[in-house]
């Protein structure tokens, strides 16, 4: 029988996860099963939830309700029940259950069947190093930077700079709309001049990805927009939209332009370890079946940063093996060139380096920036030391005494 | 200067939060002040952030790390910064911010000029009350039950019955999707003959809202035909959407049909204390300004239950005096006629008595179910004890009997 299975954490008094799990299995499909009568049993089991397993942790105890215990169930749920949509599937899985007490959904396991509805990346890790025709090493990525309030000539030489560094891709600030100094036409029409100028003059291919924002129903029309005026690619911040929304533009075939998923908003729902969603399925496995080509996360090592396992099972759901494309990786937030190792041991080298303030923040500038990020990546897959790489390298040099 | 301040909920050491709320208020905004020139501060003052508040209370301690008390700052965000829609918003104020830590957006002032860009319900409170020419009460709702994987006639049977006790609204099962023993348009044509049917036969009119679902861009031509087809109103997981897509709804002037929010996956980014995002914000003061008639919530009382405050504070953003239409709050989950007078006195008439279980679970079926409900409404507006109206009406002396 096709359907999906839901993983799920919970608290509660040891020897109380087998109740919750039934409860969850027919409260959640069918409403009850033993008073029905047969006839309506053999009409409705096909529909009914099943309780897959149960785990108890005796040893984990909640840390403020030291006699509640951490279990986790898995509860199987008929294909039957919903369409084959996200928001179909959510409602399911985790709507009702979401507002019933600290349970939080981890995982959600698709069969091929279910899958089937869901279009994975449209170019994927694969796709997006042909366009850039890039292929034995992470890929860097740099971030605009304090581009609020400022005119487009501004925006030009930033991302002029910050191509002449040699970074692979620059994305637009997570918070710049649409706006009378930096409209979205301009910014797509003003970044393909200056990449196609660096192009001309380095023979280094940048990509530029516009943030896509605005109504929901308009964001179609803009996306093709976007592609008829030689856009690259798409920053999104899906999780202020809605996951079938991402979905909905990866699917386009008028659109066809790379999508990156940015976390905005996905804190609010993946941050406690007792509510919401775990963020390996969020930004990790959901983010790469609606379609994402690149998935930002906070990195383990910045500022703002992820537990280091959780980071790096998000990283697995991009990439692992699936009827659909991987995603990269894109591990954000904080990222100096003296990450790099960590950066490329964590998440190998089918993974975009991101950086803002690293780059930025470089004295030597953007351009520096950049330079010093890539010769980090080269030094790494040669098997040398960055303190030694820097004897030679001035730009990685600087930056491991700035950010050391 | 036009813009929203939010208010955010924050823990850290005393004497911390002046700082943080300063790293906000530039961080989410222009990024940097005190080494900008003259001129770039002047091109630039129109787009920083404000800090409008710092509050500690010495007294709240973190449960788990008692170094640390509550806090909660308020900044002001520039209208410039951003477009006047919930995702741009939502990314703003909240989406970096969100993986950030413990942060919790509590509540986010519009002012009137970005309230002009948002529709609120379309019909409110008195819209409905027109439609159903009920005026003097709250009214009552019930819920289809246990309807997965049955047929149309199961489900008018179970609509006649409600419709037979009174209810003034029946609401589709918010996990009943298209399916091919009831879909859409059939739970439309022929929930609207049988509601017809109960019309003629007793005068009663009840609206049934049928569950709006599928994939995000095909909703409106969905709602549309709906519409035509003679839906009186639609419930929407808008949570499993996204709020502009509930927004999109109300908008559209070929749809025109009463919204009823359902707060399904919502929890997913409301239940945690130190994480997300306030109930009152999202499933209230949002809901209303996105355009819903109706927004459910857990009642203070049922088995999933909000905290009492929560759930006061919540209706009270539906209901207060605002640029926009009223919309009626609905305390849900497990309400039975022995806290219709509870449900009152926190919500006044204006309100939806909302009831599964305790309409389907009367022993004299969802008709007595529905009749128990309203003559508890009844009893509380004449000033009489439940228990003294109890002595003549026999189907609310069997539910009490039955939930005390």
């Amino acid at each position: 029988m096709s359907g999906i299975t839901a993983h799920y954490q919970l608290y509660g008094k040891s020897g109380s996860f087998e109740k919750k799990a039934d409860d969850i299995a027919l409260g959640l499909t069918i409403g009850s099963w033993t008073n029905l009568a047969f006839l309506e049993q053999e009409q409705l089991k096909k529909h009914k939830g099943t309780v897959r397993s149960v785990t108890e942790f005796e040893n984990i105890l909640h840390p403020i309700h030291p006699e509640r215990i951490k279990g986790e169930i898995k509860v199987f749920y008929p294909a039957a029940n919903f369409s084959a949509d996200i928001p179909a599937i959510l409602t399911t899985v985790f709507g009702k259950l979401s507002l019933d007490g600290e349970v939080k959904l981890l995982d959600l396991e698709f069969d091929t069947n279910i899958l089937s509805h869901f279009p994975g990346p449209r170019f994927g890790i694969q796709g997006i190093r042909e366009r850039l025709g890039v292929y034995e090493r992470p890929l860097i990525m740099s971030i605009f930077k304090g581009v609020i309030g400022r005119d487009i000539e501004y925006l030009a030489q930033q991302l002029r700079q910050q191509a002449l560094g040699g970074v692979d891709l620059v994305k637009d600030d997570e918070i710049l709309f649409d706006n009378p100094l930096t409209s979205f036409e301009t910014r797509i029409t003003t970044g393909r001049e200056v990449l196609r100028q660096v192009y001309e003059e380095t023979g280094h291919r940048t990509l530029y990805a516009v943030n896509l924002s605005g109504r929901t129903f308009k964001l179609k029309d803009k996306a093709k927009k976007a592609r008829e005026l030689g856009a690259d690619a798409l920053l999104f911040n899906v999780h202020a939209y809605g996951l079938d929304v991402l979905q909905e533009l990866a699917e386009d075939e008028e659109i066809q332009l790379p999508l990156m998923a940015h976390p905005a908003y996905s804190g609010a729902f993946t941050s406690s370890g007792f509510y919401g969603v775990s963020t390996a399925l969020v930004l990790g496995k959901l983010t790469r079946y609606a379609g994402a080509d690149f998935s930002l996360f906070p990195s383990p090592y910045g500022s703002v940063a992820l537990e280091k396992s959780v980071a790096l099972s998000l990283g697995k759901e991009l990439t692992k093996p699936s009827e659909v494309k991987q995603s990269f990786p894109v591990p954000s937030a904080g990222i100096h060139p003296g990450l790099v190792p960590l950066l490329m041991n964590d998440y190998g080298i089918d993974s975009i380096i991101n950086a803002g303030g690293g780059v930025h923040g470089h004295p030597a500038g953007a351009t520096g920036g950049g330079l010093a990020f890539r010769q980090a990546v080269s030094a790494v897959l040669e098997g040398i030391p960055l303190e030694e790489a820097a004897k030679t390298q001035s730009e990685l040099n600087t930056a491991l005494e700035l950010w050391r």
